[in-house]
This record gives C-alpha cells, sequence and structure tokens, in this order.
C-alpha cells in the first residue's frame, strides 16, 4: 500500500513530498530544503530521524508533519513497543514543532489504536494507523479542493480573465500527502481547464512561497508569479487579487487561523480591498481544545533564519548569504494568528463553515468538543 | 561649504551619505549596494554618474535622490550650460526614478534659479543652489526629528520600558543628507536618554531594512531588532509596538502616502491594533499636484531584485544567490499607497498635520498649491 492507494483522489503529480510501499519499515520523503534547486530524497529509518526531519523542516506543513509523526511512531514501536517507549516516542515527537495540531493529533490517534494490543502487535498495527492517516489526507485533501472548487467557479463565472488567487507560504502537495490544501482547488481547477493565475507570495524568512509553490506550480503547469510578501496590500488595492487561500497550522473552535507569519498582514489587506480569504484545512487542524488564537503557542525558531538567506549561486552552488551586519539581533516569530473577523470561510473536506464556532461545529457534526 | 554647514542641526554620526567640499566639482557618496558590508565611497564627477547612481540604487531615498539630482544638474552645467543642454539633463535626471517626487522638486529648483542667468553664470549658481538644497535637507529633517521626538517623549511618559518603534525600509540618514526623516526623532530621543528599541523590518526585495537601516541603528548605538516584512501584524496585535515611524517618497496633498512596497500592509496592522501611524518627510516629499494616491506612479523594478539575493557567503565574498526555481515570474512593483485614513500624522519640518488636505495646507502655509 502506498499513500495514494485511494486512486479515485490520487494526486497526478509526479513528486510526493512522503511514499511509503507496504513491505518496508521506512518512509521516504523528499528532503524540502533542498528545493527548488535539487531533489533529494531523505530515507527515514528510525524516530530519531523521523523527529530531525521535523524539527529542522526537511518536511514541514502541518498534514506532512501529522504523517511524518505517526510513522516516527511506528519506527518508534518498532524497536521497542513498551509503554514506557511508547510514552517517550509521543513525547519526543510531539516536542519537534509547537504550533501545528495536526502533529499531536497523529502522534494520539497512533497511540489511542494501539495503546490496548499487547507489545508484539503493536508496530504493525502503527504502521497501519500511519498509512490510514496518510491516504486520508490525500482524500481530505482532494475533498477540500472540490469545496473550495465551487468557490473559484463562481468567481470564474463573474471574470472575464483567470482567477487570480493568491496563496502565502507552502500548503501545497508538500505540504501534505498530495494536492495540498490551500492548493488543491487550484489544481482541480488548472485540471478542468479554468484559466488560474496564482500570486506566490515569497514568505519570509525561509522562502517556502518562492521556492516550494512556485516550483510546485511549475511542475503542474499552473501560471504564477512570484511577489514579495508586502505586496500583498497594492496588489489587492488595485484589483489583481480575487480569492487569498492559505492553508493553517491550528484553527481555533472560534475560527481564528494560526498559520505562517504574515497570513494576518494579508487577511487585513483582503478585508480592505473586500478580497475573500478562505483557510483551507483538515478537520484535524482544527483545535476543539483552543477556545482562540490566543491560547495557540507560536514557535520561535532561529534568528539565523531570517539574518541568512540560502539560494543557488551563480556556479550552482547551495550557498547560504548573510544580509544584515554582524551580530543584528532578529526576532523569529514562525506564525501569526488570524483573527476569525477577518476569514471568510474555513473549507475542510465536509464544506465550507463560516469562522465560528457554530458554524465549525455544525459542518463537523459529532467531532466538536464541547 | 560641506553639507553639514548648519552646525546647530549637524548629524554628528561618522557616516554620511552625500559630501560636497566647497572647492570642488565633484561629490562622493556612500555606495549604498555594498552596505552593510562594506563602505564603498563613490565619486561622481559628471551627470552620467549621477543618473546612473540613483538609477542603479547606489544611491536611494527621496531626499538623497533629490539632492544627487540637484548636483547632477550642476555637474551638467559644468560641462555645458545652454538652454538645450539644461533641458536635456532635467529630463534624464527625472527620468531615472518615477515615484519620489523630491527629485522633480530638486531639479526644478535648480533650474529655476538659474535659467535667468547668462550662460557663464549657470554652473557657479547651480552648485550653490544644490549644496543650499544639501544643507536645507539637514536642517529640515533635524526640525522632523523635534516634532516627531515630542509623540515619543509623550508615550514614554506612559511606558514603563523602553519607547517601541517600527520603521520600514531606510528613511534613515543614509537616504537623506543627515538625520533620516522617520529616524531622526530616534536618533534624538535615544541622545536625550529615552529608552528607544527599533522594530526593523527587513524590507523585501531589496533589505533597506536589514542592510541599512540596522546598519544605522548599530553605528549609533540604538537598540534595534530586525523581524521579516511579515512579522508587523504579530508584533502589534501582541503588544510590542508603539508606534510606527515610516519616510514617503511621495505624499498626495490629501494625506495618501506613497512608501516602499509593504507600507500600506504595516499600516493595516497598526489600525488593527490602534497603534499610530506616523510619516515623517520633508515638505518637498509633498506633491500638491497629485491630488490622492491613484495618482502617483509606481515604479515597476527588475524581477531580479525578488528572484535574487545579494549577501555576504561564509568565505566574506559578495555573492548572489537564486531563491526561486528557474525562470520563475516575479513582478516588482518598489512602491505601494497607503490611504490617508490609516495616516495618524503627516510630521514635516513645519510640525506634524492630519493627513487631510486642509491639515497639511494649514501647516505648510503659502507653500500649498491650489
Amino acid at each position: 500500500m502506498t499513500t495514494d492507494v485511494r486512486a479515485a483522489h490520487a494526486d497526478p503529480a509526479p513528486y510526493r513530498a512522503l511514499a511509503h510501499a507496504p513491505q518496508d519499515r521506512h518512509i521516504d520523503v523528499i528532503d524540502q530544503r533542498a528545493l527548488p534547486h535539487e531533489i533529494v530524497s531523505l530515507r527515514i529509518a528510525d524516530a530519531e530521524t523521523a523527529a530531525r526531519a521535523i524539527r529542522d523542516m526537511a518536511i514541514r506543513g502541518a498534514p506532512l508533519i501529522g504523517a511524518v509523526g505517526a510513522y516516527g511512531l511506528a519506527l518508534a514501536l518498532d524497536h521497542d513497543a513498551s509503554d514506557a517507549a511508547l510514552a517517550r516516542a509521543h513525547s519526543a515527537l510531539d516536542a519537534t514543532r509547537p504550533t501545528a495540531v495536526n502533529l499531536r493529533w497523529a502522534l494520539d490517534r497512533v497511540r489511542d489504536r494501539i495503546v490496548g494490543l499487547a507489545a508484539p502487535m503493536r508496530a504493525a498495527a502503527a504502521w497501519t494507523e500511519a498509512d490510514a492517516i496518510a491516504a486520508e489526507d490525500v482524500a481530505i485533501n482532494h475533498a477540500i479542493g472540490k469545496h473550495a472548487l465551487a468557490i473559484l467557479r463562481d468567481i470564474a463565472q463573474h471574470r472575464g480573465g483567470p482567477v487570480r488567487v493568491m496563496t502565502h507560504c507552502n500548503a501545497g502537495a508538500l505540504a501534505t500527502c498530495g494536492w495540498g490544501t490551500a492548493t488543491a482547488p487550484i489544481f482541480l481547477a488548472h485540471a478542468e481547464g479554468m484559466p488560474v493565475h496564482v500570486w506566490v507570495s515569497e514568505t519570509r524568512p525561509r522562502l517556502q512561497g518562492a521556492s516550494l509553490t512556485a516550483w510546485e506550480l511549475a511542475q503542474r503547469g499552473v501560471p504564477h508569479t512570484l511577489v514579495v510578501d508586502g505586496a500583498a496590500g497594492l496588489l489587492m488595492a488595485r484589483g489583481e487579487v480575487d480569492v487569498v487561500f492559505v492553508g493553517a497550522d491550528r484553527v481555533a473552535r472560534n475560527g481564528d487561523v494560526c498559520n505562517k507569519i504574515g497570513t494576518y498582514d494579508k487577511a487585513l489587506a483582503a478585508r480592505d480591498n473586500g478580497v475573500p480569504f478562505y483557510a483551507a484545512v483538515p478537520s484535524p487542524t482544527i483545535d476543539w481544545r483552543a477556545s482562540d488564537g490566543a491560547g495557540i503557542p507560536i514557535e520561535v525558531r532561529a534568528a539565523d533564519e531570517i539574518l541568512t538567506v540560502t539560494g543557488r549561486d551563480e556556479h550552482g552552488r547551495t550557498t547560504r548569504v548573510t544580509i544584515a551586519p554582524p551580530s543584528t539581533p532578529a526576532l523569529n516569530y514562525a506564525f501569526d494568528v488570524t483573527p476569525a473577523r477577518l476569514v471568510t470561510g474555513i473549507v475542510t473536506e465536509r464544506g465550507v463553515a463560516q469562522a465560528t464556532h457554530a458554524a465549525l461545529a455544525a459542518l463537523q457534526g459529532d467531532r466538536t468538543a464541547p
């Protein structure tokens, strides 16, 4: 079984952020730090490597982090299936990234699935559960894409030219097990022949827009243009953006959206210019325990991510350059919170809901927390 | 005569963006493209070099562009003081950057000063006028600083800790003939012992915040922290910013502020969080012929400024790296327009005015256009 076994929803892209063949006790991921210049495959065959891949952002994106975390737990259980080892691995993997809720959700799901089993049964069950999480993610994203596609079709009906979507960071297939979240409707629209154009926000400091989203769009032949993060307001004021789609690392139950730093600024620009702003998320991204965004921990990453930029030099070598004076202090909040009042809707695999507790709860049915 | 001859207002900084000694028929500027890694002096001894320095952004910043443009005209007249040569040089220099209005203002001022003179008198008069423009700029910025300092003092009275100022791009001494515009109150506050802390927005694509503003603040010992442009919203939402000061390339007579791309996004974040937002500008930056921001031409610069980043590699070499896939399309609007409704006030050398035509006209007195 591979992660795209649910063939009806299979992402036809020629690349996979995560691959697992049924006979294997390892997974292969694309080391996203080498993109867009090189496609480097990274084999993950133990839980420590899984944790490091998440922490060092060889892989990133809330849904993908969740799936890799699940496989990491399976790898840990291959080695030691005791309760103590399970708790240790769960805790170590959970500590790698604090903001995305999918990681905790996936780890809990694997643990809850296997904790009642005898130790010798646990590893195999964990692998099966991790495979299910990965396969479901593909299907979920396809469903998100279908729901959000209706939004794009509606815009297309009222426009002569291409539908102009702005996105931020990478909520693409590289952030998931397939299709992506914010990109799924774009890929589906492009596949059905709808003219679309994507404004790719470069997303400092790590430039996931420039290095990952632009790469994915090019791979799939979707027209796009790279802009700096600060250009969102001007582009919207000029009427050059029809809709904003972003992913999220966590959505509070009141509809506050925690996503890559800079998302809130885009939502403000969208509101000021009457541009609809949607977050596209698998339902595991909704944290029913978080009453609002204020309770979500905002990860602070290394200052070096701001002070240096990695790219390819004129000789084709991957090179890191320093852009500020020596010993400049920098503060690197990795995420921000977009208040629900600025969010037109939350798209999940179940449909589109207003960004309110009532609407999210109604959409998700019995999955809601009190 | 040097540009800081009006000693009462002299900027004590150890660096000068522009220097002219009275006996010389050339000027020396800092080539700002080499900062913060190297201080490279560039001698400008003919009008073509002046035009190229402006166009290629060896020097930048609306007030500095104006002064260098004025000297460029003087240099042209040294060579040929005919009416035809004057018109040609005026036009060539004016075409170098479309958005900043100070350039046109300074060129017109020199032309108007000398056009009635006999050809043999023109060059010397042009040099004198250019010197006056440069010296006045220092005094103007000092006065801007004094007016805006009152705003900082008012905040300091209500706060325990340092006054936390956010700025964008570089509206520092490097953008002017001394003091800077947005930075003048910060330097004056720091000099009088007020604790201040500056959030430096890095300002993609050219990173003038990281490379120039951080450098200036370090040179002067002012505490500061570098952040990515997209962090403005989060920092303000967390209550970590007391006031925003930016410069401007042009202010329309209704108070719309045209400034470096990303300024509008910051103003939106400020408004959403109740943070006051000021533009600090010499009065020549006010374009009385522009009824609002919609009439201001927005310069589009080369896509390469987005697709590549220049910095210093681990061997200390200045290196340019590519951050996106080959042939990624990029669109590089260099400026945006912040609507007057988002601007708390415009600070000029004459005081602080609301961002309305009536208030600006009252502040400027007889300088107003119809």
